[in-house]
């Protein structure tokens, strides 16, 4: 077992950071808002002042805040992870950005002969509680080789490339989840105003080649009209934002991604940025006059 | 086992024939295509010279022909099965047309007092050949109760809802598993041009929300820049122009199938209309100038 | 001046009778709603019973109906033109239509010797009472030279090509209209959300390459929130579809077109049916939460 | 008369400091690259050796740099405008950025005194030359009117709003154009594999509602298959970023914005950047597998 330094003590942080206590870790922790700090204290994490301090007293350290920008604060800037880390230090960071920004903090570590992962996640607060978080590793293959235990009570990890790639193949899998809720809202929605029961068309098709893992966690969301939170509409926003910033980097034209990022901005200035992601149906039923529920 | 008659003896028609003798039953035949009535005599069918001729020597028709026009002509028109049919014969159309369509085939049957099931099938020729093929039915639930039993050793069907279900839910799916192959091709660009190995990506988020049958079947044939048929981008064509033409007449907007229509029809003029759908993801491979294969 | 008959007395068709009769010619009209016929008959023209009447007894026909299927009624059909003409005669529809069903018209004329000319107008309602209306021609060139004159009194007439190329020249039109709308109407609403005044982004573009008919026409309408027609959003969903059906049938991928036509789609599902065109900012307005006026 | 500070002498900002030099002002000029200086200095103005020298000795600076990162290394970073200038000076840039980074541009003015316009402009290297560019001004209306003579040897300047105003009006006028010239590539490419001659398509429509600069300006490139610059592809899609992100930071959904932005995302990978933004026409040709030209 080992000492772990942990930055980022949101929805996911802390019970990632439970999970690697129970695991037997000592871990030492910081985030911006204090009562985060005190709350995982008294379950008996250590408490630091700031992101430097975590660095200073753990050669291992684990970043999981919510964007780019906050990444970069956290690890490269004033009393970040960097000032505090040595030479031999590795940081891993979790958060959920873009690869470019994951690839500028892989620079400045390797400008101080840290170490460097980027590794998001996917799989949510559920996945995050229960310890079966997907985990999409970049950076070096030996680094990760090293290091691939400490990811074990968090959930299966999975190494994908060189620095960013991690972010990348989480970047993938956002773009197929978003488009592929949009399908399955058109499809439902056509069957519904068409009289069907959408409940029969999803048990009729969900067993070929329509058949996703996206049918049969979010049609009968759809179906219920249940739409209480899973994954937040502002997350895939912010997601598909750095999709479609490294698309264009990378000059790579997206056009359906293109289309979802446009429904999701519809729906955030309806005020549904913390439904669930499936949401993203709304949109088509509005524009028909028709709800797949009820 | 039954006397049945069977119309359109295409890739489809003559497997699902073939099945149906193995079963048992036994089948008299017509196509517009000669030989393909003398190819299924030699394996025991009765040979036909006209739909209405086999609709006048078996109270049980099954038609599978290529699109709605083809079903009116072969059902509604001159030497068609209803100048055959008698009071109580049963009409199964499983060719994959417009559920409008299929209302008007049912109207005009029900004006003979004849019944009619629309049941059009998913699973291409392997399903068709195995005996294995997803079958949606519209129609009356009493008749679907009643001739249940014919589809069996063709495969599995699921009652849907009144006349044009089947094919209204066969549209659904049809809409998915296009949009959704573009969703694959979009994250697997993406993800190539970022400089990953698309197979690692594949199997980092294959377990995840973003997994499916398309992923599974289709990532791999785009990895290897193998579109071999499969189904064919003309015929999901023809299903997205039914789905739209569909929506149109109900007033649902389908943003993302329109778009997915206009992106196979480019296809269709670069002459790819017998490679595989999973050819979708060309589209976005020659915007972005880059393979997702080699 | 000559003898005209003239079916479809609608608000289209009742100018286009006035300023044909006030240029001199004798008019003959049919409408299938007898008040319209009444209408018209007290302000001179002589009453017909049915289409074919008025074909039987003015060799000169011109015929202004709602879509495809009406002009093929009113001229194939039952009691229709074709009934009454005799070789020699001339039908000129100015229905806006496909060009397809043109040219299945035309072909129905020429079997019985009778000259068919495409030619739909646009300029709407006020270019009918004005008798300015722009009128686009399909057709055999020698016939449209022989029959130029008629046009003068509504408009002014251009000769676009063979049978069809005058609705073929509409939809062009159309489709170039109803995008430019969306495009004015995103410009406006991202001045407007970035705290700017419509009215002085408008006169600050007004003149340079983003100037147009529709920005000159439209933006001052969108900035009063003022959508009474003018040109009926159900209108262009006509034209679009036949746009989007005659590009399928020809293999031409529209994909702006197609996303204009899902958003005119929901604009009628909000029973905006009747709106002017212009109100397709609104579903741009919707998605931003904001409005262009006020 | 005037004496006026330049940074920047590309293809647009040389010809606009001979147009301010002609009108009787003396510039001083810079820019990164030294033979662009050399070439201003035969021609009568004034070389410097930096941007801040440049400021240090002129009270009014212009700057014309390509984008948002230029314009701030310009005027805020080392060696910049700032550095220079002193209290009570003016900066006027003149370059097509991000709005936001206008704002930030002029805080820092603000910051140490300096008085800011944002003055981005169209029309093009033509328009530079004859000294005939649209000029829309961002920043505090006292500011304008004091110094709205400045631009008259340039063009015609129209003031728009506060701060980022004049590049917000350049991205509305952006965004218009980039989707008419899709219209018309849509609308010509259906009529021309409609069998009908382009040329007379245009004629037919340019006076009626779907007239536009555009229209006029593009139509006979696409008619010609001449696509000379002119505007660049790879400056509207500069443009068209910028318009994006902006919208993305104000959450207005642009869905025909992202859509042509995607389609020249294709255009530049296809070494299409520095063609005239009328190839966004090929695009729709391309799919259609049909030429407007020829």
């Amino acid at each position: 077992m080992a000492d772990i330094g942990f930055v980022g003590l949101g929805i996911m942080g802390r019970p990632m950071v439970r999970n690697l206590m129970a695991a037997g870790n000592t871990v030492t922790v910081y985030d911006i808002v204090g009562t985060a700090i005190e709350e995982m204290a008294t379950e008996g994490a250590i408490p630091a002042s700031s992101s430097s301090e975590v660095a200073s007293k753990n050669p291992l350290i684990i970043t999981m805040v919510p964007d780019s920008a906050d990444a970069e604060a956290a690890i490269l800037g004033a009393n970040g992870v960097l000032e505090g880390a040595s030479s031999g230090s590795i940081v891993i960071d979790m958060s959920s950005i873009a690869p470019a920004s994951s690839q500028k903090i892989a620079a400045g570590c390797e400008g101080q002969g840290v170490d460097f992962l980027d590794a998001p996640v996917s799989g949510g607060e559920p996945g995050a509680i229960a310890g079966t978080l997907a985990i999409m590793v970049g950076g070096k293959k030996d680094v990760f080789d090293k290091y691939v235990d400490v990811f074990a009570p968090m959930g299966n990890s999975t190494y994908c490339g060189d620095y960013g790639a991690g972010n990348t193949t989480k970047l993938a899998n956002q773009i197929i989840v978003a488009i592929n809720i949009a399908a399955v809202g058109e499809a439902l929605v056509l069957a519904k105003k068409a009289g069907l029961d959408p409940n029969v068309v999803f048990d009729a098709i969900k067993g070929g080649l329509a058949g996703s893992t996206v049918l049969n966690a979010k049609a009968p969301m759809m179906i219920e009209g249940n739409f209480n939170p899973g994954f937040r509409v502002r997350l895939h926003q912010k997601d598909l934002n750095n999709a479609l910033q490294t698309a264009h980097e990378l000059s790579v034209p997206l056009p359906f991604t293109a289309l979802a990022q446009q429904i999701i901005g519809s729906l955030m200035n309806e005020g549904k940025g913390d439904a669930d992601h499936s949401a993203i149906a709304n949109f088509i039923e509005d524009m028909a006059g028709t709800k797949i529920s009820g």
